[in-house]
């Protein structure tokens, strides 16, 4: 049974999942990141152990999160002698699960599916952790541990796991850049962003009840080149370019 | 004093519009669309008369509403003998005021920003109008009526307004086609798009509280070329495309 906890990596998602962690019955022993800055951000915040010392991670713990960018998980497992008791777990969501299998046979991956910043709180009532495991009985365990940080427990192969985060970064990286986009439009304007925001609440809600599909509004949509000219014409060459090629996409054309 | 209302046109503005203004005290004497279905369809929905028929249109309203898709201002607009004191307004976000000119001295515009749907109901209380008007007579005017449909009305110059609307299509209608093609990406893997909706709502409601630029998550910013390249290799040739170019742009590259 899982109790305690020791975080590899500080980054974000570390951020946030140790404090949900904290708040539930289980016992985050220390964290660990390279970055001195990052080991004592997480742990100050959880009032916990931390260390950027690799020799100093503790190797008894029940759990291992290995939370750090996808390309730097193998390094910063390896040379840690893990008890072999211990299940380890990474949680990317573009990360296949066997490449933790050279450090334990209890291995797995909880995806906490959120955008996580580290000056934005985050409500795990209000996301689904997808896990996965490499075997049943991990499974079990990974399950029981994760029920207690978030009601939203699912189970996902790293397959669709893959596909669910591309999605993923359409729906979310792809639509705050997008905002971004439009921040700047209305900053050359003097005009504010915030009076976007009833807008973009709107955008959101509505594929609460149609699908997107159905709520597609806006000049592409309509075939109204009249309006799509003078909309380019006063954009700068990278909107210019990103306008064009998504106006073209809503009308199904081909890239 | 405007007292009645006539629309000129009957889409998804004029269908949220004529129900908002017939919660209020003023009367909409009739709904005129080119297209029967249309007018009927906003006509039976506040119970009040309908035509498709131009030479029906009353002639003594004290607004005309304009509502059809911009090309058609002029034409909708044609060969209906206004009396003199009628105030013509259209809604359109992109369309110059001064095109109404022609039609008479107390002319303006109206544009409620938002993405109307039929089938999606709208709070008038959460949107902005925005006002333009050519005196500040008919300003008055549609002030006072405008601020009985919303308590957000806001008075923004032709020049503006377009740049408020550009800046509306990357916030709300490129945004809701990436949610299309997320769930594009889900349909093929099985998974449902409303798995995606807690994500959804909080990259929505981050930028309550986090400018776009602090905001931003995913890869690109990351630079996590690995990920990119995995994504990339399980997208069709359109998404492809819109992947990359995005990612580019997050990475505040040239295109």
């Amino acid at each position: 049974m899982i109790k305690t906890v020791v975080f590899i990596g500080a980054g974000n998602v570390a951020y946030h999942l140790a404090q949900a962690i904290n708040r539930s019955d289980f016992e985050v022993l220390q964290v660990f990141s390279r970055t001195h800055l990052s080991a004592k951000g997480v742990g100050e915040k959880i009032n916990c152990p931390y260390t950027n010392n690799k020799n100093e991670i503790i190797k008894n713990a029940d759990l291992y999160i290995c939370s750090v960018s996808d390309d730097n998980i193998i390094d910063a497992l390896s040379d840690i002698n893990f008890t072999p008791n211990s299940i380890i777990v990474h949680t990317a969501g573009s990360v296949n699960m066997n490449i933790l299998n050279q450090f334990s046979e209890q291995v797995g991956v909880l995806y906490p599916m959120q955008t996580f910043s580290k000056n934005k709180e985050i409500d795990f009532n209000k996301l689904s952790i997808y896990l996965e495991a490499s075997n049943d009985e991990t499974y079990k365990e990974l399950y029981n541990f994760a029920i207690q940080i978030s009601p939203n427990i699912k189970q996902l192969n790293s397959e669709n796991r893959l596909k669910l985060h591309t999605a993923a970064v359409f729906a979310c990286n792809f639509t705050n850049h997008l905002y971004r986009l439009s921040a700047d439009i209305m900053q050359e304007s003097g005009l504010e962003f915030s009076e976007l925001l009833p807008l973009i609440d709107e955008t959101c809600n509505k594929v609460h009840y149609l699908s997107p599909s159905e709520a597609q509004t806006g000049p592409a949509i309509r075939r109204d080149e009249k309006i799509i000219q003078k909309h380019l014409n006063s954009l700068d060459e990278n909107k210019k370019v990103i306008y064009s090629l998504l106006s073209k996409s809503i009308q199904y054309e081909k890239l």
